[in-house]
Formats: structure tokens, C-alpha cells, sequence
């Protein structure tokens, strides 16, 4: 019986809050904190009325005093951040303060520098491990359970690992002929970034959306999949002993990729404020206010995401490979949460993730990627909580 | 020798500008006249040390008064509308207030029903005849020289004309992803608008750009062409006896389609201001000023033009065909007068229906089409002034 403190009131903190409610055995009281408090009471309405407790709080997190003010009056025994990833150092300061453990989901970037690398948060390692207090970094799906498959395979089925693609797919349809599922300034700066791959020791720069494949995913058909750079690539190149290759594919549509393009060659991707009529307009802000609000989305969206692992590697002196996968349905998760599947397979985990520690199952001291835990509790609760993972042995391999 | 008031000064009033310098012999006196007189000065700087004398002036043609009081000021024999659509009829009753001579490139609009048709201006018949002054409409190149080539294939080489299929292609190429050679607002409401064409005595609708061919045009190669309604069909038809069929044809590139549609799909074409950061602001007019400049484009433009008339008829009895066609370089436009190809092609042919009735041979009581007048001192004045025709008897038809 615990207490969380959750901060962040979007589309993965609604997420986050059901599923604490759906835990009360684990979660007894929750406080939903966000620049915004009526967005926290909102949720608050919803769910109020089950065991689980709720709380709701203003606090801007960019503000470490806020954040410790707000710890000390809750007294949660972990942080749930699901705020902006901007803000993650600034609540690591506050939970070291006053010694409560913390999880995120997406690593800790610079705002002016839209570098995703984990040398920021890692440094926090002898605090926290001084401070006797644990940090679980990256707890969504990709990162996330994409490293719990990860770690799964390495125990079970693996002597050593040779090669893993990540494979994220989203046959999620809206309806509109262009549409961001969520922030589309961090849809547009993934594309638009240079690929990373990692091989033999090193990362491999490549030309962005310039590797591209074709793959049949079950539960959505063949995709277009691009070679990406994603955050979870640095810490698995670390974290798994042996491993020579490490590759993320997302899917993108050619629609999708057209419309950006275009977008991007008339200027409107462009974070420089232009002067229109004597005031300055961000273009990139400016689209955004002509998008459909991507929480509108939601009730409309169709179709499945399709989230996994292909590993290739040896047992017992033998080739071996194995695909570990994540169907989840967009109605089916609206239907439950209120939240399509895109911001439900963020928003599970990392409920999940609180689980293990306010379970004492992963409760070491120190900062952690969540492949350096044991991964069976985890990959149970998978099942449990609305993500259920299904495995084969003889995937198509990517060359 | 006379005098012309000039009323723009945007690219095609610099052409036209240009164009009377150097026929002085004709144009004794110009006075450039705009909303902006800097623009008029601008021009007048550039050119002032030849033979034609350049005055200047500040007026808001959307006031007839303004109009009346500066012709009879400079007291002009005509007055060449090179300003918007929107303010021919201002101007119209400027110069049947004075009983002056009119002429323009293109047919009034009024502001809000977006609609080409020569109603309101054919409306004018009566009083000019009565004045005794001649306003010539539509004399640029589409409309303006295609309606001269059919009346030259009329005059010449047909009995009857049963098909006129006008072809307007332009291969120039301004190394920009994305730009439109002038107002964007119109480009993107001619190809948003319905296609329509002349058929056995009533005109036929078609969606947006559903009809394509491919035409291979000399000077510039193979290109996509897409079926629009263009001003000039609705006065062909009553003009060109036996007339069975009239079609316009534009080149678009996929590359240019696509921006657009990306552009209107996502609200970024739309006239309806939105409300950002408490002022409202239309989506459209942030466009342009993304978009680069359409006047800085001259420079760039490398390529040609070539517009021209394929037209298909009897002669003595026998079946004929008939193509007649004029290219023009963009970077030679642009050398000789400052502006490229676009511009150039429309403001020759408004100085040289300027000297069709100046010099006498076009000057008749009434409201006129170009057709309607005797094509063969206007087509030797286009290879005298730069718009140099070219003519073939067994062109390539379209089916």
C-alpha cells in the first residue's frame, strides 16, 4: 500500500491515473500534479469514487522547490514523472531533496540542444545510490518494454545476443489526411533527425529516413519502416553483453512522410520566429494551432499499434532468433481509458515499472535503465494489465 | 503621339512600362499610378532619360473619384488597367467620365463571389458606344493574344472553326521546392476551382484537375496538362462562329499539386482567419509570408514559356489543323525589362492593344474582346515586340 505522486495531466498521465485506480492494492492514494490543476481535477472527476484516493496539486515542475514544497505536503513514496522530458532533472533534485524514489519514460533533454541521450540523468548514479533511493529511467514502451523483451530473451532463450531490431508500428488510422498523435514537434524532429544505428562498437550516422524496408506486422499488414535513432539504443548497446547490432524501425506512412516533407519545404516545421503583421510567429507553433489537438484524436483513431523485438544470437552453441511483441487496439484502449494506444502503451508501463519498486522487486539505490532488472515480474504484469506480449521463434529476420 | 496613364506597378506595370519607353514613337507620355507612388517612383528612376516623357502618381483605384481627378490631371488618350481584378469597373466609370480610352488584362471579379465572367464589364456596352470611347478587355496573353490567334486562324486559314483546345505552358523552374510565380491566393483558387469547358453550346463542368494529358511542347518537353476554365472560353464561344469545342489546358508539375494539396489539407490555404495567441490571422496571408517573394523569383527563373492555340476546322471543304504559339525565356524577359516570362507575356500585349487603338486601327465605339478586332497588325506588332509566333499545320491533337 503506497502513495504516488504523478505529474503530468496529458494524455499518458490519464493513462498513468486509471490504471493506479484499476491497482488500488498497490496504488491506496495518488496525487495528480500539473501546471494546470483544473486538467488534474478533471481526471480527479472521472475516476474519483474508487479505492484508490486522489489528489490533485499545481505545481510547475520546471521549479524544483515547487516539487520538493509538493513532495513534502503528499509524501508519496515514489514520482511518477509523465510530464515533459525537459523536466526531468529538475524533479530528480527534488525526489533526491527528499529522498523519494522516481520513474520517467522518456529520457532528459536539453530544450535548446534536441539531443535524446541519457549522460544527464546518468550522472545522478552516486546520489542516488548515496541517497539510498532508486530511479527507473525510461519506463514506456519504447523505451521500456522494448528493453524489458530485451532482457526477457537474454535470460531465457539467449546465451549471447547478437543482433536486436525494434520494431514500432501504428496502423492507427484518424481519419484526417494529416495529423500528429501527439506533440508534433517531437513527431517532426524525429524524421528529420539523422538515423543511428549501432554496430560493432560504434554508432552508425545515417541520412534521415534513408534506410527503409518493408514489414508485415500481425495485426496491421505490410508497413514502411524506416530506420530511426531512439534513446533505448544507448543504454541496450551497454546493457546487453555481447550484442554486435542494434537497429529501431518505425513505420511511417508515405502520406504521412509527404505531408511533412511539404510542410518542411514551405518553412511551417520552422522553429525561427518569422515577423508577421509587426509580432513574431513561431511557424512550427502556428501549424500546431491548424492541427487537429492531437487529444482529439482519440475517439477517432482505428486499427492497431504493433510494438516489438527481433533478436538474433545463439543458445547452447546454436543460431537462434526470437520475436517479442505488443498487439494493442486504439478503440479497445480509448474504451478503457479514455486515451488511444499510442499514449495507453506509454502510460502502462510505467505504472508498472512504480509496481516493481513500490513492490521492493526492483528497489535498489542508484539510477537505472529498466533492462538492468529482473524482467519475469514485469513481463507478468504485461499480461495483467492490458498489454499482453506474444513470441515467436521463427520471425522474418531484417537483413 | 500620346499619352497613357498606366494604372499598377507591380511586374506586369514594369513590363508595360518598359514596353512604352521603348516605343516612343508612340507613348510620348506615360504617368505610372498606384497606391504606393514609391513603387511609380521606383519605375519612373529606372527608366526616365528616353524619349517617352514618365510622370507619377499616388491613387486608390478603388475610388472612382480619385481616377477622374487624376485623368483629368494628366490628361491621357488611354488608360491601361494593370492593377487588380477587382477595380476595372472603378476605372471603367473613371474613363467613361472623361472620355477616355480603356483597356486591361483581365476580366473584372468582384471581391467576394471569386467568379470569371465578363457580364459585368459587357454591361458597359452601351454607355462606351454612347461616349464614344473603346475599352478593350482582356488584352494579355491568356486572355489577350490566344483570342488574336483565333481570330488570325479564322481570318486566314479556316471557313469554320470547330475546336480551339488553348495550351498554357510554363517550364520555367525557380529552383525553390515551392513557390508561385504570382499571387499564391490566386494560383491555388485556379486549382481549386471546378474545370470547365465548351461543348455544343453550353459549358461542362468537371472536379478539380480530373482531366490530365500529357503534351510534349517545343522549347520545353513533355509536361503534364490539367483541364481549367479560363476567362477567355466564355467570349470564344459567342465570337467564333460554328465553334463546336473550347478547352484550356495548364501545365502543373506533380511536385507543385502536391504542395498545394498538403497546404489546403492541413487548413494552411484557407481565407478563414483563425484565432492565434488572441488575433486572428488567415492562414492563407501567413502562407505568403512564408512563401519567398513572387518578385524574387525574376532572377532565379530559368526556361521558357509557350502558350498557344491548337485549333481544328474546315478549309474548302477539307478537314484542317492549325497550331499557333509563342515561347518565351523567362532569364530574357527577365534581362530586357526586369521581370520573367509571366509577367512579360501579359504586359507586351497590353502595350500593343494600346497601340492597336491609339494608332487608330482598333478604335470603335463599345466594349470589345481582342477577337473581335482585326488580328493581323496585332500579331505583326508581337514579333516587333518581343512575343515572336510560331506556326505548324500538323500539330499533335488532343483527343
Amino acid at each position: 500500500m503506497a502513495k504516488a505522486l504523478i505529474i503530468g495531466a496529458g494524455g499518458v498521465a490519464q493513462v498513468v491515473v486509471h490504471k493506479c485506480c484499476q491497482n488500488p492494492d498497490v496504488f491506496e492514494e495518488i496525487c495528480i500534479a500539473s501546471r494546470t490543476k483544473s486538467k488534474c481535477d478533471a481526471l480527479k472527476e472521472k475516476l474519483d469514487g474508487g479505492k484508490t484516493k486522489i489528489q490533485t496539486a499545481q505545481v510547475d515542475a520546471d521549479k524544483t522547490e515547487e516539487v520538493i514544497e509538493l513532495i513534502k505536503q503528499f509524501g508519496p513514496d515514489i514520482v511518477i514523472n509523465v510530464a515533459l522530458p525537459y523536466q526531468d532533472l529538475t524533479i530528480m533534485d527534488a525526489c533526491l531533496a527528499t529522498g523519494v524514489d522516481y520513474l520517467d519514460t522518456a529520457n532528459y533533454e536539453p530544450l535548446d540542444t534536441a539531443k535524446f541521450e541519457y549522460k544527464w540523468q546518468w550522472a545522478y548514479r552516486e546520489r542516488f545510490e548515496k541517497a539510498g533511493i532508486t530511479a527507473l529511467l525510461g519506463s514506456g514502451f519504447d523505451p521500456g518494454v522494448t528493453g524489458v523483451f530485451c532482457a526477457y530473451a537474454q535470460k531465457h532463450y539467449f546465451d549471447e545476443i547478437h543482433t536486436i531490431d525494434i520494431l514500432d508500428a501504428n496502423g492507427g488510422d484518424h481519419g484526417y489526411p494529416f495529423a500528429t498523435n501527439f506533440n508534433p514537434e517531437i513527431n517532426i524532429r524525429e524524421i528529420t533527425a539523422n538515423g543511428r544505428y549501432w554496430e560493432k562498437g560504434e554508432f552508425v550516422e545515417t541520412p534521415p529516413l534513408s534506410i527503409k524496408k518493408v514489414y508485415d506486422f500481425e495485426g496491421i499488414g505490410e508497413k514502411d519502416i524506416y530506420l530511426l535513432y531512439h534513446e533505448e539504443l544507448e543504454s541496450l548497446a551497454l546493457n546487453i553483453k555481447g550484442i554486435q547490432k542494434i537497429r529501431f524501425w518505425m513505420t511511417f506512412s508515405q502520406n504521412y512522410l509527404t505531408h511533412l516533407k511539404v510542410l518542411e519545404n514551405v518553412g511551417m516545421t520552422s522553429i525561427e520566429p518569422i515577423v508577421y503583421e509587426g509580432r513574431e510567429i513561431v511557424p512550427l507553433q502556428f501549424l500546431k494551432a491548424l492541427l487537429p489537438d492531437p487529444a482529439s484524436l482519440g475517439p477517432r483513431t482505428k486499427g492497431k499499434t504493433n510494438i516489438g523485438c527481433v533478436i538474433q544470437g545463439v543458445k547452447d552453441g546454436q543460431p537462434r532468433t526470437y520475436y517479442v511483441y505488443n498487439m494493442c487496439d486504439h478503440q479497445e484502449a480509448y474504451k478503457e481509458v479514455g486515451s488511444q494506444a499510442i499514449s495507453y502503451t506509454t502510460g502502462v508501463p510505467a505504472v508498472i515499472g512504480a509496481m516493481m519498486i513500490l513492490k521492493g522487486l526492483w528497489k535498489k539505490p542508484g539510477v537505472f535503465n529498466i533492462e538492468e532488472f529482473d524482467p519475469d515480474p514485469f513481463m507478468e504484469q504485461l499480461n495483467k494489465q492490458g498489454l499482453p506480449w506474444h513470441e515467436s521463434f521463427e520471425p522474418v529476420l531484417l537483413d
